[in-house]
């Protein structure tokens, strides 16, 4: 037994409530080590009666097996441990370590515990979350719908945009192509930030309260999200609150009156006066436009989440996507959530944490997650062609098993972004791998969310290649992608086993394949990354008494 | 080498921020697996400039060797990784997994991350906490200081109570008790519940807002916390919040009016009517006299929250011993977290935490817990004597490993309580074990909290056992136990390297050795647990110019 590779950690991804009356265990061991993972269990106050259950082997990556066991519960107060066989040997893992036989007289020491399951503790998401199609907009590139508000000078639309040209994008734009989305099957549109801010992609906040004036105003966005809502569409907006930009007034205000300025402790600056070159106060990434807000400030908090409830309320939006989120100290996410959630619970929050994000996701601050590490390792597979199916299996594993089970179900995966290349490029505009791709998010687990363009095959490099006007001549579309993301649009809203049934992960020769099943259906997704045709063994246990196995799509 | 082995998980108690610019990084591997153990590093906005160091191995236990690196920073926005030499192979550990090589021009995909320090999240203690000598009184059973407040029938103070009897200790007695304390060494005070409760114990508070009537009155508490203050003694109470008492008159609003009662949503309740036997109503364990707070009701929040605001403003107590802590839902904890740290940043919260606390030790929530898998490991070792040397140092270093620094450094560490059997009658009344428990208790990071009446060499089983009244008369105490005991304090508060100092565990042969280290001193605590002389060497690499090496204490 690899005795090393064991990993149990209490009330974490490893043991958390799904619901008030389920908890989920994991345990870890090494690859094709175990015969016979047990799991022991029982009331705490009443341990006399505990019970077993066999853990079933759910997933294996590279070097792990991972068994889980669904636990419905009457009483949530929970000690439990492990029984562990291979070959003549077999230990109990326990909270204490492991241990050749289970110390019932001193059970309360050794084994592990979820004290209780309160209602407030459970990770809960928007009800609408797991059945939403994302597609998020760079405002600016997306449609002129207002040439009147448009900036001056304004650079052609179909030409390549530079870090800093205008193209004229707007909030009417979105309204007029409502329609456009409504017809590709969307239901949930995240804008990138459109308050008043001197730059076009609007990460330099100049004024929280208004809306950009080249994007238009606050009757226009009202009217935007009146008419989403009409379509059954959520809107999310862009909180940008790590930093602001150089001209927002309080900074403006610190520029002008240094340390006497009453909005001196707003921002980290070191000296009397603020220097700007080279910054002598924080800044987001080595941006000096860019300061960074001390959120952990009483009045900047109050400000922040003053706009947070001008916007929230007044206009019922739906969503809130977190600019730079992993830099800004976790209070301010906790009351952050407390004051959107207490707005309305089926607010969304999704954070921009590039990296393992579990901090953020126990259930008090983040609903969910931009998944930049799925993107990452869809790039390898579909673009980069860097791994095989085993390896993409296998890495995929690893991701899935660092959140718990609604975490899984509620991050947003994402092919490509403002912030990356496009797709299409990164596959090196090879038209197949995309569109594997495409099937592949839009059977996994989690919210898939198209960036505006990928879906007519657009191209480009890092901002500014990824940021191109949309092309509204759909004589320039690929129609094939197009029709492809479309139908598979179609079948992720109308087959609910993608959207809330459980995965399996295999891969067979070459094929990377994804089971979502559920009591009613079963759905395999089979990826051929190779030049050439393979054959799928289609496997499966027994086939439901009337039930129908159809072919559903093929690239 | 055991790759499996390898553990590390960001933003965890393997990667903390113990100062605003001080980060701690841990990694596990296989137990004498590795050869070296390089931490890679660099600003994640810098990352050109980034920089390397060797890892310490700093602990091993049964099967790990943990490494360390402590980083000092003045750009807090880390990007790291390791770098594992085993013979000829050569790994690297990132976040996506194990790499032959580090994949630079993706940097931003692969290297872990701690995305900023803030200050806010930094887990901070009190300031006096590190230098506290805790002292736990069972308030019923230390001194009866007021005869006329006694309850009736009263048993005799030297009987052995039963669960249900009173002995008359109140509050006027621990006032004429503190010069003893004080002579002891002790400079904090725990006390069990003092509000109304018609129990011995007041686990079962009736009225959060008065002082139980025969422990005395609201004077007489001021006089002790004054008193104690006085004295430099600092005064913790017990928060009852997961449930009250059967009497606990919002609980009785609802026995009487039912579903119609405006509490009946305090409690968790089925059905119209409260029920008794069998409770149709959550309680504490499965005692029916003992409901359960619903802590999540705004109303309760509240409520409770006004119990603590009364208590810590009004009599100015300096912190919160948190009865069943883990039950209570960790939202509640946080807003109580931020009002008692609004009131005053110096009143130290303790959850009652028998298990594994990490989930509640993150800064959010409490300074720290009772350490009762210490007592248990303790218990093992010193008085059940079910494991070597060898086995200790082990298991101790695996109860380390949990936490991060700061959260060792404030753990309140325990022989016994009010829920335990004495230790000497653990030690099967061996006082050369207990003594050696004590030598280990007060040479250990963290905080020593001795339970009343254990210095004098008390005896009991667990409860009632354990709640026998003090014994006042000197005659009776063991001396060599209390002058121990005496005197161990007093080194413990003398040698700052004791309260502050660098910690390495290891064994000699029989022996288990834990040394405490700063810049000016050095001290081995030495114990054997064998019945025969052990020899122990002193090795330790060079001395201090000009410093002594003298021999503090034998047992
Ligand atoms: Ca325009
Ligand atoms: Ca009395």
């Amino acid at each position: 037994m690899n005795k090393e590779a064991l990993c149990h950690i209490p009330k974490s991804n490893y043991a958390y409530a799904y619901k008030l009356d389920e908890l989920h265990i994991r345990l870890r061991t090494a690859k094709d080590d175990l015969e016979e993972v047990t799991l022991f269990y029982g009331n705490k106050f009443n341990w006399q009666n505990k019970k077993s259950g066999q853990m079933q082997k759910v997933y294996q990556d590279k070097y792990y097996d991972y068994y889980e066991y669904r636990l419905q519960l009457e009483d949530t107060r929970l000690g439990y441990y492990f029984g562990l066989k291979k070959g003549e040997e077999y230990l109990f893992l326990t909270e204490v370590g492991l241990e050749k036989s289970f110390n019932d007289d001193m059970a309360y020491c050794y084994y592990f515990q979820y004290p209780f399951i309160n209602a407030e503790d459970v990770h809960k998401q928007p009800s609408w979350l797991q059945h939403a199609i994302f597609y998020e907009i760079f405002v600016e590139r997306f449609f002129n719908g207002d040439v009147a508000n448009s900036p001056i000078p304004l650079t052609p639309w179909e030409d390549n945009p530079t870090p800093k040209s205008f193209l004229g994008g707007d909030l009417k734009g979105i309204i007029k192509k409502l329609d456009y989305l409504e017809n590709l099957g969307i239901n949930a549109i995240y804008l990138t930030p459109i308050f008043e801010a001197p730059s076009n992609h609007k990460y330099d906040t100049v004024d929280y309260m208004r809306i950009d004036t080249y994007f238009g105003d606050e009757k226009i966005f009202e009217e935007l999200v009146l008419k989403a809502h009409q379509k059954g569409m959520k809107i999310i907006l862009d909180a940008v609150f790590n930093h602001c930009g150089m001209a927002f007034a309080p900074f403006q205000d610190v520029v002008q009156k240094g340390r006497a300025s009453k909005y001196y402790d707003w921002f980290f600056i070191e000296g009397e006066k603020v220097i700007l070159e080279p910054p002598n106060y924080l800044t987001f990434s080595q941006v000096p436009y860019m300061p960074k807000l001390n959120t952990a400030h009483p009045e900047v908090r109050e400000y922040l989440f003053s706009v947070v409830r001008y916007w929230t309320k007044t206009y019922g939006i739906d969503g809130w996507r977190l600019d730079v989120s992993d830099e800004i100290e976790h209070g301010f996410w906790r009351a952050f959530r407390e004051l959107v959630k207490g707005i309305n619970q089926e607010v969304v929050i999704i954070g921009e944490n590039w990296h393992n994000a579990y901090p953020w996701l126990m259930g008090d601050q983040f609903d969910s997650v931009m998944n930049y590490p799925l993107t990452k390792l869809m790039g390898d597979y579909f673009a980069r062609k860097a791994i095989d199916a085993k390896a993409f299996k296998e890495q995929l594993t690893s991701l899935y098993m660092r959140y718990p089970k609604q975490v899984n179900e509620g991050m947003l995966n994402l092919l490509d972004s403002h912030d990356t290349e496009r797709f299409l490029t990164l596959c090196q505009e090879d038209k197949a791998s995309l569109k594997n791709a495409v099937a592949f998010l839009f059977g996994y687990i989690g919210i898939p969310c198209t960036y505006y363009g990928t879906e007519i095959g657009m191209i480009g490099e890092y901002d500014p290649g990824c940021r191109k006007g949309f092309d509204w001549c759909e004589a320039h579309w690929d129609q094939d992608v197009y029709h492809y993301y479309k139908r598979l649009i179609a079948i992720r809203k109308q087959e609910k086993v993608l959207q809330t049934g459980e995965m399996s992960l295999f891969y067979q020769g070459k094929l990377f394949v994804m089971r979502r099943y559920d009591q009613e259906a079963m759905i395999d997704i089979v990826i051929n990354q190779t030049q050439g045709p393979l054959t799928y063994e289609i496997a499966y246990r027994g086939k439901k008494e009337g039930g129908r196995c159809e072919e559903v799509l093929y690239n």
